[in-house]
């Protein structure tokens, strides 16, 4: 890139930030009504425009297949009908959601008479990056609306024409209502240098959320210098208790790990207690078509098994394979699940509600479960209609990241003349 | 220095995040009595071991002496019995805090019968980065104890000897209740470059909470991988709207310039709508001693007023000092205060109550007040207890910064089987 073209980068996501912290101020006091009306107009314009988003969308998908994207990546960029009616119907339930800015979160009043309330505002600009899912454009923009946030969109590459023919939707249906259009805006070059531009626009860009692979989060940790809502793996555990219910381990277990292997809630960890007969569950997962990574201590249990490396504790493999461990007790899971997990959504199979307790507590992660599969790791599953992505930071948000964990807070003191003594 | 010595402080460092991030495992769950028994235990020994503190302090006070420090600077540092006592006061009231941790913040079971608690848990580990204020070491760290925190301190090097004194109060006492001494650490170097090491430990410090002046945060700043609890300057202002209660405008404004011009939450700049008549609220001023730069229309007011010029809007004066500017109403208001503020505290006097919301709502600060001091910014006013500090930043924590504010969450989902459909 030429000196210039770097300067113009600059001068373009500078110019962008400038006027979405414009926008912020107007947005964050946006009457509820019109933030759902906006919502609704953009969705009947994505079904009223679903041919012009679909003629954009073949022309990403022409490009696509020259270029030798995988089938994979060519389902996810692809949008027909059925997915675009899904986009809309996606906006028209962000709409139904409980508006979360102002809602007073304590109010209380002071022996010298100052009524202090703690009130939900929006965070402001939030900066969302991710690869090429058309339907995310869709989706990340109107969470930020109706959360009161400026919506600074960079879809991949791949997606170019079908996220800008969404986007048309959505600042249309923003200015119908007299919004500044301005409220989700959508990075206009594919030009890497503009995310490493983005990421230094702290004054400007409150928090980045990054969506996609493992070498698109860690790039993006290492150069921002805003705060990030991001997850780098799902390291996910099921700890089966010498207490457990057999039969709830079997389903769980192969739930857990088989109901989808690619989404980051799935199971990559069984760690067994020495005194449970793991068979019925490992014959179960290879019935799946699950294959098995084990310590020496599972290995004797089934041939089948083959022997996990130390480097096998540390991998998310996204796939149908599962590593499996011999523990002496809860102590022992916890201790493995904290040096190795991604602190993300960790599980225990178990009957003893003391032991349960233990681990639910000791256990340092976003989503601590019992009895349950590590798959309900998200935000619909949790009831909050609809997330942007799932955190295993501890700063602001943690776990599923919905409208609500898109807010901040300030404070409104009321007094009377009151001087401080 | 030497390439053996940056290896050295690294190694150090490095031992010294390990230590905490194991010790946050058992102080996360440690139970609320023990926590409290080791705060009351290190306030007796502060108490008992007064005369060694005192000798430790000497010998500070001797090198600060030597090494020039200003008479403010060797105030701070100074500790006598008074002061011993306020530490060991500040202790006790600590322990009598509510523990936010365990809490359930919110509960909700889902149709399918699984039920989600978000329940409150520690940060985990916290640097406390200060200048020379030996007290800081007991309230930092107690504060740290409370929430369930451990804690890594750098306090100023000349208040190197005061400070290992009131840290041995508090590892004895730990280890008297049976904590690890490891959860509360004081970096043991002076050495500049265990500043800089301490902010790249992003996987085993959780966030820091700089303290001090703007040189400082702005370094740290500049240069952390952690996420910051931090403000940067107070810039607080004063709007006297149309509708004010004049006899209030003259107390607060008074009270909240003069009543200590050195805090953060001291008025700095004082917006006046042109249709009041704001000779008595200068006259008041003028009488406490204090210096006014205004506009030209300020400036017409009183022949005393000196000139303003842009980097005023933008200063804090920590002084008694402050900056008039006459406006249009409420909206120029709320854009000076959105433009040359800094997020701290702003206030309206009003009696119009459309308009008080409408600047409590607009004005994108942390603490936002309505006829009173803009000096009540404070965790003790707000009735927190005690504060680590005060955030302007919007991400976790706004505001003053106590021991609810220091805590996470996580949640606890519970099942029976169940298996995600």
């Amino acid at each position: 890139m030429t000196a210039q073209a770097a300067q113009d980068i600059k001068a373009i996501m500078q110019d962008l930030g400038t006027q979405a912290k414009a926008a912020s101020l107007v947005l964050s006091i946006a009457p509820t009504e019109q933030k759902n009306n906006a919502l609704l107009k953009a969705a009947d314009l994505l079904r009223k425009n679903a041919p012009l988003i679909k003629d954009a969308n073949a022309k990403d998908m022409a490009a696509g297949e020259q270029k030798g994207l995988s089938g994979s990546m060519l389902d996810r960029l692809m949008l027909d009908d059925a997915r675009i009616e899904a986009m809309a119907k996606g906006l028209e339930d962000i709409a139904k959601l409980d508006d979360p800015v102002g809602d007073i979160i304590s109010e209380w009043d002071r022996p010298n008479g100052l009524e202090i309330q703690r009130v939900r505002v929006p965070l402001g600009v939030i900066g969302i990056i991710y690869e090429s899912r058309p339907n995310v454009t869709a989706d990340a923009g109107a969470l930020s609306l109706k959360s009161g946030n400026v919506a600074i969109l960079r879809g991949g590459s791949e997606s170019f024409y079908s996220s800008h023919a969404i986007m048309d939707c959505l600042t249309t249906a923003l200015e119908e209502v007299g919004l500044p259009k301005t409220c989700i805006q959508m990075i206009p070059t594919t030009d890497r240098a503009a995310v490493g531009e983005m990421l230094t626009m702290s004054d400007t860009i409150d928090v980045i959320v990054p969506r996609g692979g493992k070498g698109l989060i860690e790039r993006i940790t290492r150069e921002s210098k805003i705060p990030l809502f991001k997850h780098l793996d799902g390291i996910c555990h099921i700890y089966v208790d010498e207490k457990a219910d057999l039969e709830k381990a079997r389903k769980v277990v192969v739930n857990g790990k088989m109901r989808r292997t690619g989404i980051c809630g799935a199971t990559e960890t069984l760690l067994v207690h020495e005194n449970v007969d793991m068979s019925p569950i490992i014959n179960d997962l290879i019935d799946a078509g699950c294959e098995i990574r084990g310590d020496a201590a599972a290995q004797k249990v089934d041939a089948r098994i083959q022997p996990a490396s130390e480097e096998d504790w540390g991998t998310e493999y996204l796939d149908a394979i599962i590593s499996v461990k011999v523990v002496s007790g809860v102590n022992e899971a916890v201790n493995h699940i904290n040096t190795y997990g991604s602190h993300h959504t960790d599980c225990i199979i178990t009957e003893d509600m003391n032991v349960a307790e233990s681990f639910l507590n000791q256990v340092d992660s976003a989503i601590c479960v019992l009895n349950a599969s590590t798959q309900f790791a998200d935000g619909g599953e949790f009831g909050m209609g609809a997330e942007i992505g799932i955190s295993t930071g501890k700063m602001h948000a943690r776990g599923p990241v919905g409208v609500e964990q898109l807010t901040s807070f300030k404070y409104k003191v009321r007094g009377d003349g009151h001087c401080r003594p």
